[in-house]
């Protein structure tokens, strides 16, 4: 086992600090974002730090770098209140990977990458048909995190589209089937294996797969 | 392909409407939370929500629930300033669950569990010596999320043990090679299969593998 600490962060090479940094949290999800405006039309980006915040309102955020790359996806969620974020999937990680370039305001990555919008009865956010899982978010709030200018996107979920054959009876909907993948790093992509779900844990009794 | 809208979600039972909704965000990291204080002794919690939030300051948050399981947790950090992230193993991925039952304050879970607490040098917070990645944080903020009482804690990665074969030439942690677990809704454990790592994404360029 080797250790680094803080002190020794400063002398590494910051590509190689972004790298190392990044893949310390674990395994993340993997989403696209789509978004719409009426002067700039689609946008399509995909962020690695979208969770889950409480069941009851439904809420979900995720982080914001304002300065970078996903500017237009901030902007259309600010101007127009509603967002999508749909699960990717390994038929598609290659394209959904390729959003994160730097496209001018006005392409729309569908588009660019080769990824089909679509809509669900009159939700004004775009969804990537060749998603599996995909949930229309209405923006409620942003908070911001001052330690390093980023910003936490808070949304509810208005409606989820998913395949019916992956919600169990207990209602966990199960990812591994639906094909959704997980990710690890700035750029590293992987399919799931599932150990097991355990049960819910009291103290007077070890858990069991269930 | 089903769909389920917001005006149904109050119609579902509660259990089954939070193991549903917190399917939702996609596959999640699995980190052991240590903490200790000189009154109650030691702590160790189980948390899917921590992400990466910036490489420079070098920052990780997770959510808390303050009313609920962790909050020996919670004031652990906030008294002592320090603690632990620690990814789970399939190895001992029963025992992580585990730490989730409501033990009594002066119950430490790492003996509850059968996990052995482990010190590198002066840091005061236990790492959980079963794990190979371990991350030593100093508190720096806790951030309310007014909207569902929930809190984001925010603190800085003060030392980072790993198994340094599982270190790649540009930084990326090889999670995968190191045996971190994902873990999806409430209760599921997967190993995961990588796909590829893909490259840094250009307009003028489709990504290709790396």
């Amino acid at each position: 086992m080797k250790k680094i600490k803080k002190t020794a962060f400063a002398d590494l090479e910051a590509r190689f600090r972004t790298h190392f940094i990044n893949s310390l949290s674990g395994f993340k999800s993997a989403n696209l974002v789509g978004t719409k405006s009426e002067e700039t039309g689609l946008n399509l980006s995909i962020v690695s730090s979208v969770i889950h915040l409480g069941a009851n309102p439904a809420l979900m955020g995720f982080i914001m770098r304002p300065a970078r790359v996903p500017r237009h996806t901030y902007k259309n969620i600010i101007k127009t209140g509603y967002y999508t974020f749909n699960h990717v999937l390994p038929s598609f990680f290659k394209e959904a990977h390729q959003t994160s370039a730097r496209y001018p305001e006005s392409v729309s990555e569908f588009e660019a990458v080769g990824l089909t919008p679509e809509y669900s009865d009159d939700f004004y956010a775009p969804y990537v048909q060749e998603s599996q899982v995909k949930i229309g978010m209405k923006f409620l709030e942003e908070v911001p995190i001052q330690l390093n200018d980023t910003i936490l996107i808070i949304g509810e979920i208005m409606e989820v589209i998913y395949p019916e054959d992956c919600k169990q009876a207990d209602g966990f909907l199960d990812l591994e089937k639906a094909g959704t993948v997980t990710c690890s790093g700035l750029d590293s992509y992987h399919t799931t294996t599932k150990l097991s779900r355990l049960s819910y844990a009291k103290t007077d009794k070890p858990v069991k797969e269930i």
